[in-house]
């Protein structure tokens, strides 16, 4: 048997702000079984991740292509692959077979065929809906966990600044921050975000960086003795802003960058007086770095749900044709929270 | 008995970069016997330390001010204090008498009073020359020493860059780093003072930053496979050529600004992607932090020195007219290794 599969494919690498026209969505057949002998795996997938780490996959030159086997360069015309959860539709390994979720590297498409080496493995849903599984479970989860707890090193009490707090990591550092014992205090880009950092996560604080003139003055408003550590999503002057307000021995997570992956946003020059000073770090991390957390992180996590301690956002948007607008609106902070396509009921 | 004391003050705040006509020369009468009662210090000063920190002690405002108590503003008119050797004319602290020879915060000038509380202790100067104490047994010694060790971490066998490489830090560094068995590279600002660094201090290589239009391309010649540890005492486009050539997990001990300092450089834009996908850290430090390691660290320098393993290099010149000159010349690169300035015969 064989079914029609459409996917997204790049149609040339981009080298500013993606735009929905630089995506195109193919169609192939395939077929729904696989060849004897070979450990070729066909999946319906059901979920996928959409992040703003692949801007830096479709640019032709990137600091991410040699440096993370997560970031290596997309070939236009080809499938993208990304994280998600996918129900098995043939296996030629017998380590999974027909009917069985899954979760790892699939595609932006509504089917994949993996070749070769896959990274994937059975998911036990735990009785969580799929969707968390592509998120609060998966890098976004992992990401806010380590990258605050192993980079960050909050102690109780210290003060927390998290940027793009309504975004798919974000949020949740936030939340852990809170439950640790810290302060904590976010900023998002419209009063609807600031408004559910504060009412429904427990920010202790938020504001909207778009209505600030001056974020250096905005940042000492909310933190009157300073920030102890600052979880950093978008670089930019929000990390010039942060360093100025740092206080002695801070730290700065360095997650992502997304004011400058588009290269439409200024770079951060953050004043190195004062990152020699106050002693400041500034400590660029990886989540891959941080696997053997994934069952503190997971346990910790799923008690914090289960007890209603913390919530997950999540933005779902429907169908392959909603991929490449999903991705694009990333870098204009049309999502709240993870922002996940859903390809097929389960 | 009274003396006449010659001492430097800077007229104003200086915000810019210094001249010297930003500096005078006062004069005042000081009695060479203290108050009974008093634990009044009297010193002859001997030789003082000409350190570019002092530059933002003299700015109205820095970030450097409230945060170290090494750097506190200076007071347009008064003495400014700085560290140094010296010689007890007179004591009312019974733990010094008159002809001690002595280490710690003394003044740009030929004499001071020390009242209070200060920072001071007896000098045996262990057959050095008593310059060295102002030098390589002082801060820039401890300074190279824990800045490379304790925030550079330098494994062996690791590629090690050193900016400002012949200055008093720097020289150091790349020695140290030498002997732990790292290949080490230093830039320097004139022909002359790279040969010295290849030549005199065993550096494998280094260049002139002066010659090279682009830093990041230089880098990249010098460091084929990459940098694993960055001992940054400029800041500004070094920095980011560095960030550039860093390996994945490299380190940068950020020890000073030079090119910042003045406000006359461009402030480094250090690219935030390579800084996360390449996990890199930035750690800013005051060797203040590091007084725990003074043992260690003189044990082993003094070992190195009388077997000749290192080498420090001393810039001296004499008189009070001179401390100036020399501290302006800082900013220009005048200096080669160590600026100190000789007050009076031992």
């Amino acid at each position: 048997m064989e079914v029609t599969n459409r996917y997204i494919t790049v149609k040339a690498h981009v080298e500013g702000e993606p735009t929905e026209s630089d995506f195109e969505i193919k169609s192939s057949t395939i077929s729904t079984s696989v060849q004897p002998g070979s450990n070729d795996i066909i999946l319906k997938n059901l979920y996928v991740s959409i992040d703003p780490y692949q801007i830096n996959r479709i640019k032709s030159h990137s600091a991410s292509h040699t440096t993370s086997s997560f970031a290596v360069v997309i070939t236009p015309g080809e499938t993208i692959d990304a994280y998600g959860v996918a129900r098995v539709v043939a296996s030629g390994n017998p380590e999974f077979e027909k009917g069985d979720l899954v979760v790892g590297m699939i595609t932006w498409g509504e089917y994949c065929v993996l070749k070769g080496e896959y990274m994937l493995r059975k998911l036990d849903p735990m009785g969580f809906p799929l969707s968390y599984h592509v998120g609060i479970f998966a890098f976004s989860g992992l990401t806010a966990y380590a990258g605050l707890f192993e980079v960050g090193k909050p102690k109780k009490g210290e003060k927390v600044f998290v940027s793009a707090a309504s975004g798919s990591i974000g949020h949740l550092v936030g939340q852990y921050a809170k439950q640790f014992g810290c302060y904590v205090v976010g900023c998002a880009g419209s009063k609807e975000k600031v408004a559910l950092l504060k009412e429904k996560l427990g920010f202790d604080d938020a504001f909207n960086y778009k209505e600030e003139t001056d974020l250096k003055s905005a940042l000492k408003r909310y933190f009157p003795d300073g920030i102890d550590v600052y979880f950093d999503n978008v670089g930019g002057e929000m990390l010039e802003a942060a360093v100025a307000n740092m206080n002695i021995y801070g730290r700065i997570a360095a997650c992502g960058v997304i004011a400058e992956y588009t290269g439409v946003g200024k770079r951060a020059a953050p004043d190195m007086l004062e990152i020699v000073y106050k002693r400041i770090t500034i400590h660029g991390f990886l989540t891959s770095d941080y696997m053997n957390l994934y069952p503190d992180f997971l346990s910790a996590t799923v008690d914090y749900l289960r007890t209603g301690a913390i919530q997950t956002l999540e933005d779902i948007s429907s169908g392959v044709e909603s991929i490449a607008p999903a991705f694009v609106g990333l870098f204009h902070g049309a999502n709240t929270g993870k922002k996940i396509v859903k390809l097929a009921d389960e």
